[in-house]
């Protein structure tokens, strides 16, 4: 099928769209969706732009429209928010294929399914380039939220899986021939990090059995963001916002064994503190919470400890690697060892 | 000041933007909101994008933010909801002033302040061109939505105020030689109405007394839509998802003063049918409901009524224009006299 967007023209475009929407939310100037009550609303917006943020090469439509769900996802998960639906405003050039728009539709309802959630509205427009803006509407109840600003001196720091893999994915992507050792299995696991990401919303459940475990009496919030711009960023923007330090062990990040397989170790550090793109959680908790947290939940590791110091410090126990401070001001440097 | 989005890159022009933001949501993934017990959540979202939406010729930075606004606060109040707050996705080039995107949120929050919302979050990316991506939340009670499938044979078609001056200021941005004789006030006028409409969330406490008159006993819900893509348009839309007709009187479609004095009628009833971007609403309801409206907002008019037909018709009691019909399945076309 080589139909064009223009060829089709908007109206009918629009009703081929409407078979990825839910039947009631189809047809009026905006959509009406319930809010349970004692829940909060949590909404988050994200655009993504031809080439900037996506190429033919590393990611066919569906994979686009998948990531944008699931970056969408797992803000609200971040936040500890159950998703309502998202809204897709699309701008497109006349002379794209109206299959490229119907693979990212599939993409994008490929991912809400998986997490029982629907597309409640959105928009299509005409553009010189394709952008693709996603707003997504969650609820939690207010004890539950978790915020940045929240996380205590003493909590431990946790990380609901791998980190490194969706930059590894990438790589694969960008450079099949350098990686020819790897196995075809190996290599499909870290390009499906890449493609097909899963925003952590099945953490959520664990997160007010973790308030009440024992070491937290006073019932305080789970600190904490997602990793969407690298676990380094998130601990850096928790540090900030809480206005405290921390010291993460450079052995206990969870890095997976493909990654190890292929690259230095130097090489999967580096893309698992500052590659991006896992869309896991990083929480701040006590840590009896947070051992609990790593029993419930397969991959889960913790990582470190906030501290009242005035930088985040990478640290290897081996002393085999150089710390690696990270200045709160100015971001992570590398320096030295000490 | 000419320093670009580039120079001073995205985390200065964040906190830059932020400043236009209430200081409870900025920090965190996404943004928590409070909807009230027992009133549904309404989410409506928009994508402008340069070039297509907006030029530098037409549309000074503040006036596009303030029309960004004012399309997707439209959206809710044709839904019948008030606004809880929107959330703003910007694709910016580098080389854009930073100064053009602060107008730019000057103008959003402008007309966020005349209506006493605010904006609770977003996203910037780099983008070749300039994009817009609004999201709009609000909140309404079940009972109110107004939504277009529930006109009924015998409403009232009532439209909250003047049609044709949007276009009208359009053409007077675009030809400004083209209306000389035209008073300095009278162009004012129609060129605010292009730059700075007013979406009409004013008319929703209406609403709840509309449905209670006494020719409404069954407090059939209001039916209608807002005339953002020209009030041809809004009829059509309506009678196609209510399954009527509807007959308008040509005479009584409210056209501002000034437009009546500068084009021929032809040209003013054209403007008022097909220009759009009047962002008035277009209501369906019991005539008495609709004379009660009539009297408590000002420039209000009724305009014609819901029919069995199968058509639309445009009439002109005087006889001197030729009708105007309306197939519910192509769209307006343009008939000789009958």
């Amino acid at each position: 099928m080589t139909q064009t967007v223009q060829a089709i023209g908007e109206q009918e475009l629009l009703k081929r769209l409407q078979a990825f929407c839910p039947a009631e939310v189809v047809g009026d100037d905006a959509a009406v969706l319930s809010v349970e009550v004692g829940k909060s609303l949590v909404v988050t917006s994200d655009v993504l732009v031809e080439g900037v943020h996506f190429s033919d090469q590393t990611t066919p439509p569906q994979a686009v429209g998948w990531r944008s769900a699931a970056a969408n996802l797992s803000d609200l998960a971040a936040m500890g928010a159950s998703p309502l639906g998202i809204t897709v405003a699309l701008g497109l050039p006349g002379e794209l294929l109206v299959d490229w728009v119907e693979e990212l539709y599939r993409g994008i309802t490929g991912c809400l399914q998986k997490y029982e959630t629907v597309i409640v509205g959105g928009d299509i427009c005409r553009s010189p380039i394709i952008t693709v803006a996603i707003t997504a509407l969650g609820q939690v109840e207010p004890a539950n939220v978790i915020r940045r600003s929240t996380a205590q001196i003493g909590d431990a720091i946790l990380v609901t899986g791998f980190h490194g893999s969706s930059r590894a994915g990438l790589e694969l992507l960008l450079n099949p021939e350098s990686a020819k050792e790897l196995s075809a299995a190996d290599r499909a696991s870290l390009i499906q990090a890449h493609q097909h990401p899963n925003p952590r919303l099945d953490v959520l459940p664990f997160i007010p059995l973790a308030k009440r475990v024992e070491d937290n009496p006073s019932s305080l919030p789970v600190s904490g963001m997602d990793s969407s711009d690298g676990l380094a960023d998130a601990i850096v923007q928790i540090c900030r916002a809480s206005q405290v330090g921390a010291r993460v062990d450079r052995a206990a990040i969870p890095i997976h064994p493909a990654l190890r397989r292929w690259v230095s170790p130097e090489k999967a550090m580096n893309w698992a503190l500052y590659g991006g793109e896992d869309f896991e959680l990083v929480l701040c908790l006590p840590s009896a919470s947070a051992q609990m947290l790593v029993e419930k939940i397969e991959g889960a590791a913790i990582v470190g400890a906030i501290t009242s110091d005035a930088d985040i410090r990478v640290v290897d126990p081996t002393g085999e690697m150089p710390d690696e401070v990270l200045s709160l001001e100015q971001g992570f440097q590398h320096f030295g060892r000490d």
